[in-house]
């Protein structure tokens, strides 16, 4: 939907273009503000404004209406091309995958911009060069809830290749949909790695008041470059202030809330790290020391395993050609890791004929003990693998991931139990 | 596994039976507590005490070991049979389904009986009668992962034929697995319910220390007795201590931990109320006051409904014939209500065909909107009902309860979409 001809009128004779600071007098009231593109869903007299709150405000005009500009749109900001890297700054190799973080938004006009070049994220936190050299690539530029393995495999391999070529830490911009995923993902393909891997996103897009995509990108900075400890981790917001960071441990993360800035949440664990608004870095808990090991990236996904809540009146029979045609699969099951007992003779079938089951539990937080209960100790009898206080995500990754790499089912079995790269049982607390 | 011969002879020489006091001396150490059952999972040589600090410890016993009664088991407790109801106190009935609430402990010897009746559960609190008349029966006696559309249909039953006979309360003591589940059909099946109905669990069976189960099963009695309040509520532990109860409505609750005595927590919602350790009552969000309107049980629910957790690399493929083949399908999405894309084309098709698709979000906390971004867009035209700020578990069960009271999929689209039980958009705060 686009403006009406009158509401076009209006703009044209105020001489108003995106970006224009103007003043809108309608229904008895005056509004000061910039003027933003108009917005597919808004109406054809609604005119959307950038008040000086930073929020957005959309206003119905009518033949009444006047409108005033007080100061043009500012020209957009001079792009660097190619920055002259500092000596003695560390190198952060920032991949763009695409998501809310990497849409921009030109914070003189206030117009947003869907751009994906990682240099446009940069150039909107000039002060990241102050800390550190940056090497930008685009590598996709997708909504996360379309983000796959053959997505994650090509990360893993974009990590591998940048330290191996000098970068000293790599920060993954994503979409937050599924960033708790490619984090737990990247986690195996790249276990025991010697570089800090952080993924971060923004929970509110860059046009909205104090988006959090640079202060999240900085807080990344500071922490690739000051903490010095290896692995994969998530950094976002550790409240809904602007003051406060979490670095979250890549299989240990969940997206928690559908909107707020700090959605991501450490499940069963301690946060790594917390980074105050002065950049201050707190250890929380454990992580590795950075070093020059070579890192190798096993990036092998095995297809058909499948992730399955569990809820009563669901039908084991109507689920049963999925479960005896999978690999593997991971049940989100009730409470300590219960399904309803009339599933525990064709999990048997299953695990006897070479299928990986293993459980968590849906109330995520706290440790699946399948010895309390009769349900639990039949599941276990029948070959269900119990995977402690694991994330169900975390589980549903690790499991196509070890039937990548293990050439038996009760090799799988046994990968599934033993901690590979942080994912189970208890961790360090500082 | 059963005691070794040694260890029952050092039991028999010293006439130790299940409930006596003893001093054990093994090891160069001296331990003195209750003699508990022995536990299927013990060893042969493992004799456990229940110390004074409520903690069962289990001891190794060899041929060193010295053993000594100094107090046999007390008696059991006399366990009244009808009691006689006082005049003017309320009538409060209480339906057992079974649980680790259920679980009976007897605190003299610390024994415990997985004995089912209400009784037995009323006489464990007997200040219970000092505030209502207590009608108990046991409808089921199962463990809560074994609940389904059956059972929710007899309680559903049992609760109206209840009030009808004049009980001013129900209090349901149930398995905390799937507590959440059914608290839900309950909320649908009895909606505008004019009485009281409280779910209620244990996180901790009877034979650990402090057992939650009297303590809520009394703050249970007093929002009864005393909020005149009606709706399905679960009540639970509000901390982990002892002195905090959270009042839950039926459609927001949702087991958060494995096990923890806070596992409930209200989601996207204030609790109901809140109550201390004196008893006292804080309403905390807008309940209906009770009525004496008849009540009425819709308790059809419809089969072939699935609750889907998206994950990526999910094959729409793979879960083709289970959708195409059911009357409805919640998705608990990612973020703010996606899958993806691969999945849209599948997802019209069984639209079109009648097929009642929903979106939640995995997040849990927060609310759906599909209008952000292409992806929500896109299964909005193709006919996915946005389900706001709804758990997935509660959608899961109402859509089993709208398409068995509705005749088409255009009507019960609109009904998932309608607020019927407190289920979804924002509840008024006091």
């Amino acid at each position: 939907m686009s403006y009406s001809d009158d509401t076009v009128r209006l703009l044209e004779a105020a001489g108003a273009t995106e970006g224009s600071m103007v003043v809108l007098e309608t229904g008895g009231r005056s509004y000061r503000g910039r003027l933003m593109p108009h917005h597919e869903f808004s109406g054809p007299d609604i005119v959307i404004l950038k008040m000086k709150s930073g929020y957005n405000v959309g206003i119905k005009v009518d033949s009444g209406s006047k409108l005033k500009v007080e100061e043009s749109p500012a020209e957009p900001a001079h792009r660097e091309a190619d920055v002259e890297p500092k000596k003695g700054l560390p190198t952060i190799s920032l991949i763009g995958t695409g998501g809310t973080i990497a849409s921009y938004v030109d914070y003189r006009t206030g117009a947003v911009h869907p751009a994906l070049s990682t240099s446009d994220m940069v150039n909107a936190v000039p002060e990241i060069r102050d800390i550190a050299n940056i090497r930008a690539k685009v590598l996709f530029s997708i909504f996360s809830e379309n983000m796959g393995p053959e997505h994650w495999k090509g990360m893993a391999e974009c990590i591998r290749d940048e330290i191996a070529s000098g970068a000293d830490a790599v920060i993954i911009p994503h979409g937050t949909d599924t960033m708790g995923y490619t984090a737990a993902a990247l986690s195996f393909m790249l276990q025991g790695i010697s570089k800090p891997v952080v993924l971060v996103g923004a929970q509110r897009s860059s046009d909205r008041p104090s988006s959090d995509a640079s202060t999240n990108l900085m807080a990344c900075a500071r922490f690739c470059t000051e903490a010095k400890k290896a692995g994969v981790f998530v950094i976002m917001h550790d409240t809904s202030g602007d003051d406060s960071f979490a670095v979250h441990l890549g299989t240990r993360v969940r997206k928690m809330h559908t909107s707020r800035r700090d959605a991501f949440r450490s499940i069963n664990a301690t946060p790594v790290a917390h980074i105050d608004a002065k950049g201050k870095i707190d250890m929380l808990s454990d992580a590795r020391d950075v070093s020059d090991e070579p890192v190798i990236a096993r990036t092998d996904m095995e297809d058909g395993v499948l992730l399955l809540q569990y809820f009563p009146g669901m039908d084991p029979e109507t689920f049963r050609p999925l479960i005896m045609g999978s690999k593997g699969v991971v049940f989100a099951g009730s409470g300590l890791g219960h399904v309803n007992s009339s599933f525990v003779p064709m999990l048997r079938e299953a695990c006897a004929k070479g299928v990986v089951v293993a459980m968590t539990s849906q109330c995520l937080n706290g440790r699946v003990n399948m010895n309390v209960y009769d349900t639990g100790r039949d599941l276990l009898a029948a070959g269900v693998v119990p995977l402690l206080d694991m994330l169900p995500e975390t589980a549903y990754i690790k499991l196509r991931w070890v039937l990548a790499n293990t050439s038996s089912p009760e090799e799988g079995r046994t990968m599934m139990a033993t901690p590979l790269a942080g994912e189970m049982g208890d961790r360090r607390e500082f």
